[in-house]
C-alpha cells in the first residue's frame, strides 16, 4: 500500500528481446501458447511503428502523470515504458516532451493504458506509442503512484523487466523465464510459415496442407451441391 | 442446424458488380434506397483500399477460424469473403497466410465481423480487409460452422452471391435481383453529382440548387438578425 | 423552442484565431486552464489536418442534414462549421458536395458530432474534418433545426463565433472574451517548452528541471533498491 | 427496395411455441445447436418478464416509429413484435400507448433493436419488452419501412412467423421448420438437467458426473501441489 | 477561466417545476419540441425514483469531488444537484454522506455525469440519483472547479436555475423562460393521451385514430398478401 | 506456459475476510489506499447481493467453461470463485448447475470477467454473481486453462487466496499480507463515518466539518454574488 520506486529490476536478456522483436507480435503470442497479449483497444498512435524492449512499469492515477516523470530516471537503453492506471481514463498523460526525455535515455517505446497527446510530433519524432486514446486533455502532478511494481496494462499483468513486443497487431508481454523457449518456438514457427506461404501462393489449399478434410468430416461437416430449401 | 458447405451458388453478374464498384459505397447505398449498408464499426485495415465482388459467406464461431480455411476452396476469382460470427468477438481470425491463399484464387477482399492480424503485411500485400478490430489474438480450429449459408455481418443479412462493395466509407451489400436497378440509379445519381459539384464549387448555394428555401419556410424555419435574449 | 437562423454573430478576432491555431490544440487547452477540450471520440478523418477558425454552429437532428445546407450560407471565410446533434447518431451527414460548397466559401474545416462520408474525397480535397464516425449512411432533409445558436458538440457548449482549433490531438474551443489571454499564456508556454525540450534532449531529467524531488518525498514516495517480498 | 406490408405469414405452430417458452432461452439456444441467440445488449426493460410467441417483424428507420403503428394491425394473439432498425439508434421508439394497443390484440411482448420509453408504465402494465436502451427521446413519423419482411435484430436475421423466446437471459429465435426438433431436444435436455442438478446439489463433482478427468489429462492439464516459482 | 461559486441564481418557478414533474420526462421532452433530453447513458441508480427541481450546477474534475462539497451550501429546498465533469470519468464521486447532507437541505435528487457509490444506501435512503456508472472508486479533493456556472451534463448544457425532471425514462432540462409554455403544452398532451389510451385499449388502431392510412399510401407503402419471391 | 491446477493455496484469514465483508466494498477500497477495485463494468446479476471470501482463481478461454468445472473441486467453504478470460468475451460461461455445485461446497459467490446465464435462477437461489454480461450464449469444453494461478479480472491481478469483497458498489480485492491493516483502517473509517453522518444529517456542512474553506480559498476559489457577464 506504499508508493515505491524500485531501482533494481531483472531485465529479460537483451539478445532474446531482440529475437522476439524480429518475430513480431502475432508469432510471439502464438509461440507463447496464445498468451500474454494485451487487449486490442491498445492501438499504435502511428502506423508501422515497432518496438521490442524490457518493461519499466508505472502505476499512475487517472489524469495525473507525475509518476511518468519519476519513471524516466529508472529507464535504461533498451527499455519500454509500460503505464497502468488505477481507473479507466483517456486523458493525454504523455506528450512530446516526455518522449524527448525517453529518447534521450535510449527508450524504445511506450505502452500506456490511458491517452497521449502531441500525436503528430510523436509520429515525426519516430517514437512509437501504443495507447488507449489520443487526447490533448491536460493532467496534474498531485498523487504519487509507484514505479517498477507489477501493473495491469491492457488486461495483462506486466512485471518490471518483462519483454514487451509491440507492432501494428498490438502488444505482447513475455516473462523472462519463458523468453528463451518462446524464441525457440517462435523461430521454428516463423521458418515453417515461409514454406506454407509459398505453397499457399502456389494454390495449394490449407484444407490439404493442414490435413483438415478428415477431422472436418468427423466433426460433422457436410458438403451439399445446392442450398437447402428455406 | 447442420453444418454445411454449399458448393454451387448464384453469383451476381460480374459486369454489374464492376459497375457497382465504380460507383463506390456511398452512391450504391443511396441508389439502393439507403439500404444494405453494414454498421460503421467495420473499418478498413488500411486506408484507401477498395473492393467489389460476390459474396462467399462463412458462419464461424468466436476464436475459431476453421471454417475460413474451408471457405477458401469455395472461392472463385471475383469473390469477396464475408465472415459472420455466432457471438461478439475481436480475435484475430485472419492473417497473411489466409490472405495469400485468397489472393492465389483471385479473391478481391475480406469483410469479417471479428478481428484480423498481420495488419502490416495485409497492407503491404495490397489485400483489402474490412474488420471489427485488429488483434494478434490466436484462434483454434475446433468447431465446425457453415459456408455459403446466409450470415449476419455488420448488421446486414448477407446471402451467398450477393454483390459486396467496400471502400473507406464502409461496406454495402446488394441482392443480385436488385443489382441492375441499383446500377442504373447509381450511375444517374453519379452523373447528376458531377454537375452539382461544379455549381457548388462556383459558389452556388445548395439552398438554391436544391430549391430548399420554400420547404424550409413551410417547416417553420425563421431567420433573425440577432441572437434572441437568453 | 423555435427553429431559427441567426444571421449576425460576433466572431473572435481573426488575428487571435490565427495565433491560437499556431499554438495547436494541446497548448491552447493548457493555456485555457485545461478547459474547452472536446471529448476524444471526435477524431480527424485524415491524419495531419489542422484548422483554426470561428464557429458557425448547427443544431441538427439524427439522420437529417437539412440544417447543414442552411448553415453554408451563413459561413464566411475563416469560419469552421460546428455541428451538434439532438441524439447520438453516426450517420454520414456530410460528404464531398457539402465540402465543395464550404471550400468555395473559404471555410477552414468541419467539426461534427455524427458521422461523415466520402472520406477518401475529403482527404484528397484537403478539407479537414473531425467527426464521431465514418459512415456512408444516407440522410433525409425533413426536420428543421437551428443555425448559430449554442450547441453541445463533443461534450462542449459551443457558441457562434467561438474560436475553434483542431489538429491530430482533438478539438478545443475558446470563448472570444478569453482569446487574448489564452494567446498570451499559450505563447509564453510555447516559448518555455522550447527551452525545456532542449534540456530534456540533452539528458536533463524532468525530476530535476521541474524540481519534483522534494514534493515527491513529501507526498510519501519511497525509493527502494529491490522489490519487496510479495 | 419497395416498402411493403405482408399480410399473410406462416406462423410457427402455437403448441410448439408454448413448449419452447416453457424451456426458456438458455435451453432452447443449446437445443438449437447453440444458434439463434440475439446479442446480449438486448436487455429486459423489467426483470422477470418472459415471453414466447411468433414474430411479426418491422423494419424501421432511426428515430421514426411510423412502421410500428402499421405493424400493430398485422398482429394476432400470440405474436411478438420484433423491430429492426436501418441504423444504430437508441431513441424511445415505443411507449405505453403502443403497448396498450398491442396488449389489446393479444400480443405477448416486444423485442426492439432501439430504445423504448415509459419504462415504469410498461413494468406496471406487465408488458414484457427487450430493448437496446431506455430513452424518452421522441420520434417522428416520416419515412416508410416494411412489415413482415426479414429483419436483422440483435444480430439475428428474423423472419416473419419465427418462434421468439425471451426471458432474463436474452432472446432466442427459432425457425418454424426446426421448432419440433428443438422442442424434442430441449425437453430431453431439460429432463437430464434435473437429474444432474440433484447430483450436484448432493456434492457430486461435475468432473466426475461428466467424465472430464480423462479428457483433461489428455489435453495436458497437470495438477501440482504448490504454485511454481515465479 | 476563474473558478467561481455564484451565490444568487434565478430559479424556475416552483409551481411550474411541480407541474413539470407531474408530467414526467417523456411528456415534458415532447412538449418541449423534443429537446432538453440528456443522453440515455444517464440511468437511475434505483428503479422507480422520480425527482423534479431547480438546478444547482457543479463543474468538477475527474476523480475529484471537492466542488460537490462546495455546492451543498448553495442548495435550497427544491433544488436538484447537477454535476458535469471536465473529462469522461466513472469514479464514485458521490455517496451516502453527501446524500445525507443534501437531504438535510431539502434537495430533491442528483444528476451526475460520472459514477456514484453506496448504491444500496442511496436506495434505502430513498434519495434518487441518475448517474453514468456505479463505482466504489474513491476520489481526491485537490482541484477547484465552479458552482452555478453553465455545465454540460449528459450532452445538455444546463444553466443554474433550470428545471430538471428525472424518472425511469431519463432526465430532461427546461429553461425557466420556456417552463410555462412547456407546462401548458404538456398538460394538454397528457389529457389527450388519456383519451387515446382508452381507444387503443378498446381495440381502435393507431392507424385509424391518427389518420395514418392516407399519408402512408402517399409515402409509397404497399400492402401485399404474400411475401415476394426472394 | 503449462496448464496447471494448484491444489494448495494460502487463504486470507477467515476472520479478517469476515470483517472486511462487514465493511463493504467502498470502505475497504478507501482503507486500502484507494486500490484493489475492479472496473465498474463488473455488475451484480441481482441487486442487493453481498459476498466476502477467499479467491480460487480460474484462467479460462473465451466461450469455454471447462476450467470452471475443474475449479469447483478446488473450492472450500468460504471461497469465492474468480474467473479471468484470455480475451474479451460475453458468453454465458456459468449457470445454475455450476451454482448448485458451488453452493454444495459452501462457496460464497462468483466474480467472472465474461457473461453468465440463468439469471433468474441465480437470483432465486440467492447465489451472488458479479459479471460482465448476462447472456444465454452456450460454451464448449475444449481448451484447458489453469486453476489457482494469478489472473487478471476486471483490471485487477487476483492471486489465489486473496480476500474478495463484493456488493452493489462493485468488487475489491485485498492481498493477505495487507488484510489486517486494511481491516484496522477500515473499521476506524467506518466508526468515523457514523459521527459524520449524524452531523451532516443535523445540517452541519461538509465545508465546515472537513475544514475546507481555507484550502479552497488558497486554491483560488472565489465567491461572487451574481453570474459574470457572458
Amino acid at each position: 500500500m506504499k508508493n515505491i520506486v524500485v531501482r533494481n529490476i531483472k531485465r529479460t536478456d537483451a539478445g532474446l528481446v531482440k529475437r522476439l522483436g524480429a518475430l513480431g507480435v502475432a508469432t510471439v503470442h502464438e509461440a507463447y501458447g496464445r498468451s500474454g497479449l494485451m487487449k486490442p483497444y491498445l492501438r499504435p498512435v502511428w502506423q508501422g511503428g515497432e518496438a521490442a524492449g524490457t518493461a519499466v512499469t508505472v502505476l499512475a492515477h487517472p489524469g495525473d502523470n507525475w509518476m511518468i516523470h519519476v519513471a524516466v530516471e529508472q529507464c535504461q537503453p533498451g527499455d519500454i515504458l509500460v503505464v497502468g492506471c488505477s481507473a479507466d481514463n483517456t486523458d493525454g498523460m504523455f506528450g512530446d516532451l516526455l518522449a524527448t526525455s525517453l529518447m534521450a535515455r535510449g527508450v524504445k517505446g511506450l505502452v500506456i493504458d490511458v491517452g497521449v497527446r502531441d500525436a503528430k510530433s510523436l509520429r515525426e519524432m519516430g517514437f512509437p506509442v501504443w495507447s488507449k486514446a489520443i487526447s490533448a486533455k491536460g493532467t496534474v502532478k498531485a498523487t504519487p503512484g509507484s514505479v517498477n511494481v507489477p501493473v495491469v496494462c491492457g488486461g495483462i499483468n506486466v512485471k518490471p523487466g518483462d519483454a514487451v513486443i509491440a507492432d501494428d497487431d498490438g502488444v505482447v508481454v513475455v516473462s523472462p523465464k519463458d523468453a528463451a523457449e518462446v524464441v525457440t518456438r517462435g523461430e521454428k514457427r516463423h521458418a515453417d510459415e515461409e514454406g506454407k506461404r509459398k505453397q499457399l501462393a502456389a494454390g495449394v489449399l490449407g484444407l490439404d496442407m493442414y490435413n483438415m478434410r478428415e477431422p472436418l468430416k468427423k466433426a460433422g461437416l457436410v458438403y451439399v451441391d445446392e442450398a437447402p430449401e428455406d
